[in-house]
């Protein structure tokens, strides 16, 4: 047994010299031997972080095999999934198979639970290759462990919805939290959604709206999403627009809603939206970035180049009772729950 | 004369196809003829961003002459100032030699001027291939010139202070006007600024009791630091840490401050500081990162890996009134102008 204690954090399984926290570590310690404050999950399902999927999709072309075992590479040489391009992981679902005598995170052996912390600061270990996974899409069943710290977080699946509906909710359920409180503090403000049609997107549209927004609108990148969102009725407006052109998206939106909006939240996983959002937010409104595609010189750049009085916030997947308030959201708009489910299948 | 009409923005001037706005641009058109409602000025000194300049210092190993040549190959290849690593470029300071005839700036020829947009949009030609400029520090002495949009902003450099002096206040100037805004949203918060025996840093401190603070706090990575700041008399505490040790830097703080703090402002120019600036702040406190190093999704996934429930801003160098709010605060505090004065010897 080890002589280091543990730490809520993760920083005892840290192997870089000198120590940085578990999501900056470029290795983490895989033992199964568990701290007493550990949890070990045997692992069911993993779901990559949409970024980090593309990126590995182009580098190679589209060759599952190629991506399968980029994925397997990086989690052997790193202990965790983390797409060193992207910086970007994902979540997992599986079950609870062991619980350390002192872990405060209140789940049981045999609980099925989904992780609300990022695979890139959570001991991985896969066992069976990845055999079961064609690389093509970013849900990758998979056999083997992860380990949960004294701060990590994880959600018990619900009985109500299917596994895979409630891990895609949780996956993304930091950004209707934020977009809600964000939303509330402002008076019936006008909320743009960048990539409505999506998943965190749908959900944020449904968070602006049940926050108070005035106008909902969604902005989308073509017709078929723009059928999609139309037909899920949870925008005002839905809007046709290339959110990498800063020009066209500010148009698309000011004309659609009658002036820029007051708030601005982008959901697409696509590099270079940082100055379209900025130039569709009014004076003394406010950019939520929940894209791991987000440059931070880009955003804060942007804004001083198009001298623009905006609050970007980065966006924290973290906002206490995301998981349920998400949930809540999804058994609430049927619309949301079709876009999901319509996912999947897709 | 170009057909193509001109935009605020400085859209005009992007070559990329499809065009993108000029900050995220490959490539600006740099023809010294104007557009109506653009200024032209005849550079006398470019400030290049510390995180720019200490890249380029590193890849060269301190060989002046190198980075020097690889500063002229930029401009040359691009039609502006952007380091390609790390997407940041700096400022100039100049004085007007053309005014369009709609220019909205209020500017007319002869006004010796700092520009407050950052040289990654701004359109420059270098004519004296940087031959009076050794290459060693970022205020590079240069001819030539650049052009200012209708959007751009620019400040007059004023009589009373010394033009070097001037030029560093207004290079940071967004960081102090952003700190105050956020400290006067909290009742008599602690305000922990790391990095704060630098420019921005120093001036954020300043801004900070400005504003309110009940307890200002400086971090600092050395002693020589440390004893700068602590006679420059701006902070309540002074502690030395490695930022980009996530705890030590929470030890420090909260043992100095006798708690997280409120606020945090992240002022220094090296990667790795996301962690420990969200571990330093308290539940519902604010982190705000100034540097251009930061990275989005370290903060993203950091924040969430940590379950910490705190706001991260994207520091945006724009806020209105931001130079002479700055300029106001050097004027109040000595503390702050010897510590800018200090470096400028340096």
């Amino acid at each position: 047994m080890t002589q280091v204690a543990s730490d809520p954090t993760g920083l005892h399984r840290v192997l870089d010299e000198p120590a940085v926290l578990p999501q900056a570590a470029q290795r983490l310690d895989t033992r199964a031997e568990l701290w007493p404050d550990e949890v070990r999950i045997r692992v069911e399902r993993l779901n990559l972080d949409a970024a980090s999927f593309r990126q590995l999709e182009r580098t190679h072309e589209g060759d599952g095999s190629a991506v399968r075992d980029e994925v397997l590479a990086i989690v052997a040489a790193r202990g965790k999934m983390q797409n060193p391009e992207t910086g970007s992981g994902g979540m997992l679902v599986g079950t609870v198979e062991a619980v350390g005598e002192s872990s405060p995170l209140g789940l049981k052996v045999g609980d099925r639970v989904a992780t609300l912390v990022s695979l890139t600061l959570t001991p991985l270990v896969i066992e069976d290759g990845l055999a079961r996974w064609d690389g093509r899409s970013e849900q990758v069943p998979c056999d083997g462990y992860a380990v949960l710290f004294g701060r990590s977080i994880a959600a018990v699946i619900p009985d109500d919805l299917a596994p895979e509906l409630s891990l895609a909710v949780m996956d993304v359920c930091g950004a209707p939290a934020l977009t809600a409180r964000i939303v509330r503090q402002y008076d019936a403000p006008t909320v743009a959604v960048i990539g409505g049609a999506g998943k965190s997107g749908s959900l944020s549209l449904a968070a602006a709206r049940d926050a108070g927004a005035a106008q909902v609108l969604g902005v989308v990148p073509h017709q078929a999403e723009a059928d999609l969102l139309t037909g899920a009725g949870i925008a005002d407006h839905v809007v046709i627009a290339d959110a990498r052109d800063p020009i066209a998206l500010r148009d698309a939106v000011t004309r659609a809603a009658g002036g820029p909006a007051d708030v601005t939240v982008v959901c697409v996983d696509v590099p270079g939206c940082e100055g379209g959002a900025i130039l569709s937010t009014a004076e003394r409104g406010t950019v939520i970035f929940f894209s791991m595609a987000t440059s931070f010189s880009a955003a804060a750049l942007g804004a001083e180049g198009l001298a623009a009085d905006v609050t970007m916030l980065v966006g924290n997947g973290y906002v206490p009772g995301h998981a349920a308030y998400a949930l809540e959201l999804l058994r609430a708009h049927d619309g949301v729950r079709s876009l999901f489910e319509g996912r999947a299948r897709g």
